[in-house]
């Protein structure tokens, strides 16, 4: 008996519990889930435990809708749809294109957040921005190395703005966002307006959610991006794509040919 | 500038058109997206190219909804809870989840629309299970090894049943679905009822996707259990966390000790 | 007690056995391997549960040395050389470029196997070029998209020729891959002659492997070109590396642009 | 003309050069390599660009035969085994197994390798581990909590030993190595003796790796042990693997059942 519980217990989870014929999501029965919550509720519940306010569940809803992509570009879509054309099923797909929303490529939002806590603790938004100046570091979540200003940015401000009027929110990191922000484009002739990881910093953070889920988050967001172009090369039925296409060849700068040494 | 061309076109998508200030998903402005649309909705513009009814994006979502989890028992869910211990990010976790729902794990409901399809196209339920059972095979989308009634089912069809009630989709998939549960049932003490996968296939059958992509919105739904669960290990503090606690050990059936020959 | 028995019996196995201060693999304490044995015959000690004679143990080691890499053309390579890029650690980049590995993009090996089983099991060598000509597909470990002549193909079959003339290696699948070889070449300007997948599955076959090791050992092989190739990007400092360098953008092909309909 | 270059530039590498009936491995022509070098030898060849001197090659073989495994009661492997149950490829069960080689499954040789340079770059051993103490983080590359001594590390250390003793690698990692280990033993009735992390560490060390190739062999090494495991299961035709056999169910300890608010 013993042996049972410390093998159960090992799996134990607060999240899903199941008997047969009962399937409960954080104590929910799922048949009352369906059909009335929505799918970012649904995350929300599942992530936090509890459901979240329509309020709540509007803004998460707005910045998932936001980050679903950037187009082929970005590594983790390229690197899926690559995925897509040797032989794998779309779950391996969506998986390789997940695995690259790394600490650079996909952290910017979980460290932005950090970063607001920061402000948000007390820290005074100029001497952040020097911080990472000193280290000769971008700020995460502002400035873009593409777009002049990110246009995702003003409309999911203008909802968190619009929750904050209401108290809805409490309004700090918008603040803190609004401040860093507001450092870095002093004495620059080109600001450095927060982008998409920073707005939807700010979203999360005013929701109260903790960095690391800033990332998962976001994977769940782009996610989406992924299954789509990951289904448009398998739709199309591409074989073995490759980064760029024949007769172009990768440049080669290393040793010239060399035979082996004759004691080989 | 044939090379730009040639390079350009390689990666050309239909899903997204980025240019310096400017993301356009499917055509449509992102910034006219945020706040307007559910992440429901976006999951179904960036898979099919157009925005769903109403009607289309609350089935689509009711099916996201009942999916998210079924608990860590399932290997999808416990490859990233030992992931999420093993330092790495949250994005390798849910990787290593979803690239866990393969065929056998996560391709059911694919399956289960291909099954769906003969019958829609004029195959006989009765014939079709005939010769699953022929091949003593499981009729993908039927039966649960846990559930005797998946408890997911009844909310689900009863979702579709009003919908084709209202005329809102065609109804064949539900026919046909319905067909096969009758078919499975006959001369039987135990029915054979549809489980997740089965009703979720429906769903998408209905809704218009094609077989692949239903792994691929399984994926989508699935990760955010694959999150929860990730995120409950990271926050616990757990580190490399293996599938039985101390001091348990695993069993060995192979050869017994012996020595490497002497001439090697 | 029952409980301990089942779930240790859950994890067991025939490869490794563990006790404090002993690890036996398939039954050799590692203490007596270290320094004795090549890391070739630990693969195959591993894999096959016993030790390879020493022509065993050559003929793996020259396959797994021919097929370590084919530059970063190879969707493996490149996706790998873009993870390295994104902020995870070597491991996830070798990850990312294994798991591309999949049925069409590293299955041929395997796939030729089982051609080489059917012409060595007694099917005519012409009849199962034919089958796959009326399929309209091609017969997998037989031409190269690049290379007219594969140069990795005469040395191994050099290797395995000695080997079989010196009565090591029985021979069949030698025979059985030259038989193809010729039937795809009759009547033909243009031979096709056998590539790496094909010399590879004719060793591996030769050597008793079953074809999914075949997929197997080719993982484990190019596996060091995809670890080269994503150290030489995590050497160079490179930072969420994209397919095609800016100024290129990926092209577009989708709706152009449109206004979010009013209802939403 | 100038796009052609940048793009190909884009993709350039010193590793591997090819061209239609070419295939050369940094300046080597592969048919040169096969049959004439060893697989361990490979390894270094594409990892460090030039070919090992034969006793580098030894000690490297030595270290990649004596990590290849260590049960499946390592998350990695358990993560695999239960991926070849799920309807993947091998390809994607090393995918699953190697991922999870992160910074505190697999990166303990790379720290390590770290703590190797401070001392060889003159810090006291002492002050070393007192720095760890005080930060209450364990040594990496020190202890386990499994083996009292570990078996690997003996014969791993006497094959250095002996190089250091015929002058053929300086000697300055296994010095600081062992003087961190007497600095860990002093005023302690139970030492704590090198691991496997420890032994591989001080042998990439003296071949001169850098930290970030300790955990990458580790990739390499480890992965033989993964696929070894991957194929039992699939060889034994299990499927959908969890964690835990059946009738075992995983405990629950979130919320008690509850209704969904009647406003939902």
């Amino acid at each position: 008996m013993i042996e049972r519980r410390r093998v159960t217990d090992w799996w134990s989870t607060a999240v899903t519990e199941i008997h047969p014929g009962v399937i409960r999501l954080r104590g929910y029965p799922v048949e009352q889930l369906v059909g009335r919550i929505t799918f970012a509720e649904q995350i929300w519940l599942m992530l936090r435990g509890e459901l979240p306010t329509p309020v709540q569940g509007r803004l998460l809803e707005a910045a998932l809708v936001a980050a679903v992509d950037h187009g082929p570009q970005a590594p983790s879509i390229a690197a899926a749809r690559m995925a897509a054309t040797c032989g794998v099923g779309l779950n391996s797909a969506v998986a390789t294109g997940a695995g690259l929303l790394g600490d650079v490529h996909g952290g910017a939002g979980q460290q932005c957040m950090e970063v607001l806590a920061r402000v948000v603790g007390g820290e005074d938004a100029g001497a952040v921005v020097a911080d990472f100046r000193a280290r000769r570091a971008y700020v995460p979540g502002f400035g873009h190395r593409f777009h002049p200003r990110d246009p995702r940015r003003d409309p999911l401000l203008a909802l968190v703005g619009e929750a904050v009027e209401r108290g809805e929110v409490p309004g700090h990191a918008l603040a803190a966002g609004l401040a860093v922000e507001a450092a870095l484009a002093e004495g620059r002739a080109r600001p450095v307006p927060m982008n998409i990881d920073g707005a939807t910093a700010i979203i999360y953070a005013e929701l109260g959610f903790p960095p690391e889920l800033g990332r998962g988050l976001f994977v769940l967001s782009r996610s989406v991006g992924i299954l789509a172009h990951a289904w448009e090369e398998t739709s199309s039925g591409s074989r073995i794509k490759g980064p760029i296409p024949r007769p172009l060849l990768a440049g080669y700068h290393g040793p010239p040919e060399r035979d082996l040494p004759a004691d080989r």
